[in-house]
Order: structure tokens, then C-alpha cells, then sequence
């Protein structure tokens, strides 16, 4: 028992990792949650500490340790872009003797919710990406394209939604919306309807106060789209919604399980029946699941990449045994 | 005549400044033109640099001096924000013992085209803003809101919308386009079909290129669709000047002069009918006219602060005489 290969998945996050310690059968022995673990986001010194902190967490509760390992497979966005020696090194240098395999955060998502080699994965959290795979591995891949080019119905373009709804409030050039006062409240800004060169003042220090921040954080602003019930608010989100289909329908090539990871399109309401309306036929293919943890695809690609085999009964164990830690 | 006053109106913008010397009849005496001229892009000294490099152009004909002037009139986007301090510290340095008065740039546009206390400017240039002139002075604004809250129908919101367009064609969720060559020669991309995790590795370069620029340089992508006439080129135009229209329409109070300026409405073609059909039966009472020089109502704003009347007369002879340099 205490040869056995012992295998690490690692869903490494912009804001979170999480790591799960399993054997080739699938029963997690461990499970560790760590701080920022993407390398591009967080930088590589501190990313490697959210991964090895995931890691240490994983394997308290089995009394092993990291020259234990025989595979680790870390999940996360842009992994080709990073290189690997970031992690690499910071193994080896506790001992690690085993394989490390990058893997993309997408793959994850899918093996989170799915086993079978054909399916689709849509993701919809501050970005906004979908893929289609095929043999187990990504074929294609749609949006993605970030904040400035793309991510359709991401939680950014729901923010940016937001704020330029709520400007457009203020400035007479769009309609009035509940969200004006969240976002003002949002960014510390009173209502002034004093004017200024043809302005209110209340605008032109909510612009300022919008323009300090980088453009990503306006991804913030997404919640509220989702506690108001106003048109501007349903009209947002269900734009949302028909732009996810759209990038779903560009990779859809026959029936298959669809995995839904990320904020956006998890929960019921206007996000969802707008995505589903513009779907139509289509999603008769389609079985929908929801991604509850994407360390539990990184798992199954862990097991995969340490020569198992993965399937419907290796998912169920998964996610069973995942569920006791 | 030496002892009339002597006033400047000063256009100051961020590429290049342009200074107009006159006398309070209108008639110019001199002509010059500087570096960028903005505070807030440029930064304070050269843009001093810029507005003072312009002045001595313009006094050089004149055989005066700054210590000769009595007015100066520096029209300016942002010019509150700025305060003043950067370009009078730097005039009085060099015996400028006059009044200096700060003023915006889409009222000096205005009065470049109209002499009219009531009327309409729209400028869509990099961003894109509209106002409604009453009693000489601004009365409400319109958008301006920058590239990331506003400037619908700006050339940044084109550029933006053409580069959306070609990593769109690349990845399959948009139509093909004759943009997309054209952003990735500008890009300095080749064509490549390679495929890694799902994408092809001109798309994958094109979005590296595209994200290592500051956003706002999408706007120089903006001319391609000028020159290109495909059906993504010509929607993309068509929104602009549908955008435009509707923030015009959001400050229209009746008939009046609209003054025109920026490169995005200032030729024909599918901009200027989308925007015209659009604006429909209000377009009758509006009066348009392409603003040809931005320091024209510099100076007429310079008249105006050294106690002249500003009319129609006014106007005709300061472009008249302007067209003499």
C-alpha cells in the first residue's frame, strides 16, 4: 500500500489552488487549498507558494511526504506561455523525484464534470473561453481572447456592461438604471448634480475614480447585474448569455457532455435561459454539468498522465471521496 | 497699431499644437505650430514646450513679442483637471504680463464652425464627445467618457472593434474578413495554421502583439476600415455613425449649427450615411459644418476674453485670414 503511486492535481488559480492527493484508482487521500498559484497573474515566486502551500495541505492528512510523489499535474490558464521551471524547481528542491505535467485550467474544467473523450467545456469567470474536446485532449478552442479583444459574456464584459451603463445614466445618454447608485456606492462616489463644462460632478469623479483602477477590476461590478432585476440590469445579462452561446456554437460538432465552470453561468436566471433560448436546438446534445472543483479534472488528469485509465467510475470515486475532506 | 491689442488662441492637443496671433477685429497676423500641447498626456513641461513653440511661430511673421500680448486663450481637452499653473509660470518667464484663460476644445471647435451663441459640436477623433452650445458656453455634454466607459463611435471604438474582428475571423466565432490581413501586417504577424491547445499560433501571436501595446493604440488600426469595403469594414463604420447620432441625439434641443471635427465623420461614405439616416427628420434643423482648424475658435474665444463681440463676420475674416499662413 505504501508504494503505490501517489498522485497530485492541482487547479492553480488567479485568486486560489486547490490540490488534490489521489491514488490510480481515484480515492482522494488529501486535500489542500493554497494562495494565487498562476504564474502570469501572481508571479512565479508567489505562485509556486500557492501551489506548494496546496500541495503540503494535501498531504498532512496521509502523513506523506512531496519525494512521495510520482505525478503532479498542475491545471491553470496559459501554461504554455509560462514555462514550468517556476514549479519545476521548487520540487525538486523538496525532494520531488517524480513527472510534472502542465495541464490546461480548461482540460480540468471539463474532467471536473466529464470522462468521456468527447464533450465540451465552457468557462465563464472573469474570462470568458469554451473547448471542444476530442481523444481527451482540446481540439478547438473559442473567445478566450481576454478583456480588450474578447471574453464575451465574461464577468469583465458583464462589469464593463455595468459601468458604462451606469455612466451613460449620469451623462443623459443612456437610460436610468438601479445600477447608477451601486456603482457610485462601488467606487465611494456621492450623488452631485452640480455641472461643470457641461457635466455633473458626480460623473466626472466616478470616471476618475473608474480610470484609477487597471480595467480588469471592473470584473467587481458583475454581482450587480445579478441582484438588481431592472431592464438595463436583465438586458446585460441576457446579452451575456446569447454571446456565451454564440461562442459555444462555434466549436459544437454533435452531441456531447457540456462542462459549465465559472460564475457567470452557474446559477439559474437571465445569464442562463438566454443561453439556452439561443442555443435552441442544439442543446438536445448536450448533457450540462456543472464544474463544482477543478482540482478533481486536474486528479483525473494526474491518473491519465501516471498511465490509468479515466472514465465514468474514476470521476464518481473522485468526486465521493473529494467530498469527505 | 502697435498699441492694439494683441491676442492668441491656442488649440492644444495631443499630437501637435496650432496657435492663431490676431487683433480684435479677426485678422490674423501669424500663424504657428508646436509639439503636443495636452498636460495630461504629455506631461506639463512639454507640453509647455509645445504651446510655447507655437506661440513664437506665430509671433515670428508679427516681428512682437510674448511681453506683447494681452490675451492668450490655450482651448485644451481636460483643461480643468490640469489646472493652469504648467503653461502661466512658463509665459510670464517670458514677459507675458497678460490674461491667460483656459478653455475646452469642443467649444473652441464649435467656434471654429459657428458664431452662433446656440449649437452643436461633435468631435470623433481618438474619443468622441458631443455639446450643446447655449449662450456661448456649454451647456450639457455628451459621452467623452474615454475608451474603456465611452467614446462610442470614436476611432478608438473602431480600431477596437477591427481588431475584435480579425482574432474573431482567426478563431472561428466571427465571419471572415479582409481586416484581418491588414491587422496582422500592422501587427508584424504571419499567417500561420499551427495548432497548440485548440488555437492557431498567428492568432495566439496577434493577441500577444495586441495586448502589448496600451489599448488606446487599437485606435490607429482605425483608417483599415476606411480603405476596406467587406461587409464586417462597413457594419463596423455603420455603427460608429449610428453611436454618434444617438449621442448627438441625447443634447438636441431644437435647431442650431452642428460643427464637425475628427477624422471618423469628417469624409462621406458609410460612417456619415449611417449617422445622417439615423439622426432622421432631426437632421433638418442643424446646419453642418466640417471644423477645418480647432485654433479658429481659439481665437475667436480670445476675442471674446479681450471684451470683442463674436459674429458671423468675425468668424469669415479670421478664416480668411488664417487661410493667408
Amino acid at each position: 500500500m505504501s508504494h503505490e503511486p501517489l498522485l497530485v492535481g492541482i487547479d492553480a488559480g488567479g485568486t486560489s489552488t486547490r490540490a488534490v492527493l489521489t491514488n490510480l484508482g481515484g480515492e482522494c487521500l488529501g486535500y489542500g487549498v493554497g494562495g494565487r498559484g498562476n504564474p502570469i497573474s501572481a508571479g512565479p515566486d508567489r505562485a509556486a507558494d500557492g501551489v506548494l502551500d496546496a500541495i503540503d495541505n494535501a498531504l498532512r492528512a496521509s502523513g506523506r511526504a512531496i519525494s512521495d510523489l510520482s505525478t503532479v499535474v498542475a491545471a491553470m490558464a496559459g501554461s504554455r506561455a509560462a514555462g514550468g521551471d517556476w514549479l519545476r524547481e521548487r520540487l525538486v528542491d523538496r525532494g520531488f523525484r517524480g513527472d510534472l505535467k502542465f495541464e490546461s485550467d480548461l482540460l480540468a474544467a471539463y474532467f471536473s464534470a466529464a470522462a468521456s473523450p468527447f464533450g465540451y467545456a465552457l468557462v465563464s469567470g472573469t474570462g470568458a473561453c469554451v473547448i471542444r474536446v476530442q481523444d481527451g485532449c482540446i481540439a478547438k478552442a473559442g473567445d478566450g481572447l481576454g478583456w480588450l479583444l474578447g471574453d464575451r459574456g465574461s464577468g469583465f464584459s458583464i462589469g464593463q456592461a455595468i459601468a458604462r451603463a451606469a455612466v451613460q445614466d449620469l451623462d443623459g445618454t443612456g437610460p436610468a438604471t438601479a445600477l447608477t447608485d451601486k456603482v457610485l456606492e462601488h467606487c465611494g462616489v456621492e450623488r452631485s448634480r452640480e455641472i461643470h463644462q457641461g457635466r455633473t460632478e458626480d460623473l466626472e469623479e466616478l470616471i476618475t475614480a473608474l480610470y484609477a483602477r487597471p480595467p480588469i477590476e471592473l470584473a467587481a461590478l458583475a454581482p450587480f447585474a445579478f441582484e438588481m432585476s431592472d431592464a438595463v440590469a436583465t438586458d446585460i445579462l441576457a446579452a451575456a448569455g446569447e454571446h456565451l452561446a454564440d461562442t459555444l456554437a462555434s466549436v459544437l460538432e454533435g452531441p456531447g457532455p457540456l462542462a459549465i465552470g465559472g460564475g457567470v453561468l452557474a446559477r439559474t436566471g437571465p445569464v442562463r435561459d438566454a443561453f439556452l433560448a439561443r442555443l435552441g436546438g442544439a442543446v438536445e446534445g448536450l448533457e450540462i454539468r456543472v464544474v463544482r472543483d477543478g482540482a478533481v479534472g486536474a486528479a483525473m488528469l494526474a491518473v491519465r498522465a501516471a498511465g490509468g485509465v479515466i472514465d465514468d467510475q474514476l470521476l464518481g470515486r473522485l468526486t465521493t471521496t473529494v467530498a469527505r475532506f
